[in-house]
């Protein structure tokens, strides 16, 4: 590591300062945390970048933020990016590659804190690493928690390292829940969006197309779940993903739509209080939160309530989200069955996206995986990817 | 004391048993403290009542609780009480009297909880005597804190003595401020029904009758209360409460009106983040909150949020509510000012109710009352008594 990097970190060093890993760093979730980064240098350093496939924008994040270790999807990457790093007179930078790279920036001796936001079980490696590290992370990756949430939560109990969920309405609960103990807890709500199809006809969900499905009311997102979300089925991965970050059972978790996105979730204790969060629709504040836990430092995040003016809630319409009943099937059932709700449902997306198939197909297809897979607990990653791998094997052989 | 109650006191003891006092037992705080204290026998046990006028209730009480010592307002009703227990044949039970017998209650040896409950500054020193007696406060009575907040909470301070508001409103930011830091606290929301006149043109407040103003949209409470729903002075006087019972400045505190009454407020903190709580409106909750606290036992008052429809919010009206910026311009004072705006109201809430004055009368009395009170700071209760007693002389002065 060059000389420079090391002197600015000696003076920067102060009680609070916080050494990331981000994984995921060009991903959204990524560029608002290093956005968080720069607004509190006080605060969170860049130790390590998860990069993926990006190289320009891996390159000059590294320029930017002088990390320890980048790691990028490839050994191709990883070259180029050192050409390109030499060329620039950046120096001390080591560039690592593939889910090796990535358990690298994870685990990192010098790493604080791990935000963990690879989409989809390509980061969950790297996390269940860093949780074996006794590292604390901040979770943006939903697939993590679905796949193997049971292996994680376990091992991160084992060590008493703090999971801090990063998704709004997840962050949401983990702030309601401290008014009360976890005994005391009745009723998770999670909200919903509802997506843009909360008020279409029944009889006109299988003519949706790509891009009505596409078109979130709310918050500007990724593809699958952007189209996930219209199906609900985002938030039936949000329903388990909750029962494993917050120890509940599927009975405990519901859905309450909420178009206007500005309560984020709602936790209703057992002597009959409810707690919700509110806040703008902005993912730096629970990325924020998850960083700076357990304080709260002042942001510009702010939520006008003022201008507050009605908040509609309507109970969730499982007729026309059969993904949503699909999902809490799954939870009840656990392990397999919701490592391959979630497989399935990327492969029917993508299939759905390239109009293979209609946007009711992706229930359908979701069903028929879900009914030929076996009931079974995988207790290791590699357990885990393997019934992915199967999962979607099956949702392909299905759509082909 | 009786055998008979002792031995029951022996058997029951187990290490959540709270020995109430309840001061203003007779009222509608004080009934429903009896009965939780009926639906958790386990928990709660009543060891002082301080009943006040209404001797038919305060006997049925004494011999349905067996206290150690009840209080009446005189030394009659003290004697007729004492005579109607021996006629039952219940002995054992102390009675007193006074202003003295309810600092009895609050400071009896006995008594592991106070739950504050006379309306008007009539509590003021068994509550203050409370709390020097290093007792935990359940604080219903509003007028306690907006007349005497600074002495009282100082010396809750100074004695390291919780003290847990009952009202619902200052109940809800009590369980929101847990989720972060009295530092992190950016702005504490008040909800208010907005009461039956939120939406009556300007010009017709003059012609309000007190039947019409005696009608509160979604809480039934006393009539002095009742009317100061209607004019907002109540949200006013919650307004100075919280600055003393939470700790911060007027500037930190605002009221959004919520005409459905179901979020009972909200705290905003600095990074963006703002909590809610909503509950049913029914004040057994507040005071099973307040009396378990930090445990939350499981109740049947529970809120059923898959009916929620629409909440709706809207900034108060200070034209149209004059009474509400009275109170915060009270509350920028502090001291005799907060003192002198509770007694002018309530002369003149007398007065408007006797239709002496037009409803229109309170805000212009209250006015002209706070327009002749000195910036003083009682430091004694008794100095708070003689600011209290001056500030009505001057009220009735002005309407005579």
């Amino acid at each position: 590591m060059g000389n420079r990097l090391g002197n600015n970190r000696g003076q920067r060093k102060v009680n609070h300062l916080k050494r990331l890993a981000i994984l995921g760093s060009t991903g959204s979730i990524g560029q608002s945390t290093l956005s968080i980064v720069e607004q509190f240098p006080e605060r969170y350093q860049v130790a390590a970048l998860s990069a993926g496939r990006n190289l320009d924008e891996a390159c000059a994040q590294a320029i930017r933020w002088l990390p320890k270790v980048v790691s990028m999807a490839t050994e191709e990457l990883a070259s180029e990016l050192t050409t390109r790093l030499g060329q620039a007179g950046v120096n001390g930078i080591e560039v690592v590659y593939g889910t090796e790279g990535t358990v690298v920036c994870s685990t990192l001796p010098d790493v604080d804190f791990v935000v963990s936001a690879i989409v989809g079980v390509a980061g969950l490696e790297a996390t269940h690493a860093a949780i074996l590290a006794g590292k604390p992370v901040g979770l943006a990756n939903k697939e993590c928690m679905v796949a193997a949430g049971e292996i994680l939560t376990q091992a991160a109990r084992e060590r008493n390292v703090p999971i801090l969920p990063i998704d709004s309405e997840h962050n949401a609960v983990h702030q309601c829940l401290r008014v009360g103990a976890h005994s005391e807890v009745k009723t998770i709500w999670l909200t919903a969006s509802g997506g843009p199809f909360r008020q279409l006809p029944l009889d006109q969900f299988a003519a949706i197309t790509p891009e009505q499905a596409l078109k979130h009311p709310t918050w500007v997102m990724g593809r699958r779940i952007t189209i996930d979300s219209a199906t609900m089925l985002n938030k039936g991965l949000e329903v388990i993903e909750a029962c494993r970050l917050f120890d509940v059972s599927p009975s405990q978790v519901r859905v309450t739509v909420h178009p206007q996105s500005t309560v984020h979730s709602l936790v209703e204790f057992v002597d009959g209080s409810i707690l919700a969060q509110i806040s703008i629709t902005d993912m730096r504040l629970p990325i924020l939160y998850a960083l700076a836990w357990p304080e709260r430092p002042a942001s510009t995040l702010t939520f006008d309530l003022a201008a507050l003016r009605h908040l509609d809630f309507e109970e969730p319409d499982f007729a026309r989200f059969p993904c949503l009943r699909l999902a809490f099937e799954a939870a009840q059932k656990g392990g397999a069955h919701c490592i391959a709700l979630n497989a399935a449902d990327e492969v029917a997306v993508e299939a759905f996206l390239a109009r293979k198939i209609p946007f009711t197909g992706i229930p359908r297809t979701i069903e028929m995986v879900l009914a030929s897979t076996p009931e079974a607990h995988p207790a290791t990653i590699a357990e885990v990817l393997a019934t992915d791998r199967e999962a979607r094997q099956t949702a392909h052989a299905l759509l082909a």
